[in-house]
């Protein structure tokens, strides 16, 4: 088994619904998670307000979770032994969202990644800025920014 | 009856777990709403992860309905049909939250107050800049700052 597939969708799938009694009621579904993408989707009813968009707290924590998935997964391949905590984070909402709230990270560049990695292995923690997207149709309807640390 | 017993706490809890159907898993509670001060509280156990601290998402939650709740007691105290919604937000994590969830709104200035009133009554919409803090005992936990706005 690779990393890949050991460190996959399943594997964040459990720890999010173990680590995070909350994001069983916003019905966190890891859909993808591998070296390419990594995608969160949460179901509009749960989430929803009374005009039938995407609550605003609801999209921050499927983002978030976003975040500190690819945190987790990075900790995990390079079998770190720390946790992944959000430090700051902006995020603007541009449109409502009016189905599924579906998260992808946008995959930070190699020098960022090659960064965190050597802070991580020659002092145990670490910090990466990372960006997810949430779209509604093909339209940007939110755009978070986060700051993770990875400490022991 | 005044605007601060009509339009104060039962008012919005009311508002928001009729709206919000995921603010009932948070169990929001909004503990006092008058002109002076907006505080809403969430139990730990319900938004803790499994270190036993107050997870980003719901601090943020929390926090993102005290400013909704402070425009939606506006709008209402000035009769004005229109609806409070994020638009963008920066939120600071600086220790965690080991208890209660519990948001304090910072009153905004008489200034800023008056220009949302004026561009309320003159177009029915507006923007507002509001800030909510997080206190872990004594300290500031989480720093929360947003534009609201209030559209038709």
């Amino acid at each position: 088994m690779n990393v890949n597939q050991e460190f996959g969708r399943d594997y964040l799938q459990r720890r999010i619904v173990t680590e995070f009694p909350l994001a069983r009621h916003i019905g966190i579904v890891v859909e993808s998670a591998d070296d390419g993408t990594l995608v969160l989707e949460a179901p509009l009813a749960a989430n929803a307000n009374f005009k039938g968009t995407a609550f605003g707290g609801s999209l921050f924590s499927v983002a978030v979770l976003t975040g500190w998935a690819w945190v987790t997964r990075y900790l995990a391949t390079l079998d770190v032994a720390a946790d992944a905590v959000i430090q700051e984070s902006t995020m603007r909402y541009l449109v409502p969202v009016q189905g599924a709230l579906r998260a992808t990270l946008v995959p930070p560049s190699t020098a960022q990644t090659e960064k965190f990695r050597r802070m991580l292995q020659r002092a145990g923690r670490g910090r990466i800025r990372l960006e997810v997207r949430i779209h509604q149709g093909d339209t940007l309807a939110t755009e978070f920014k986060g700051v993770f640390a990875a400490v022991r």
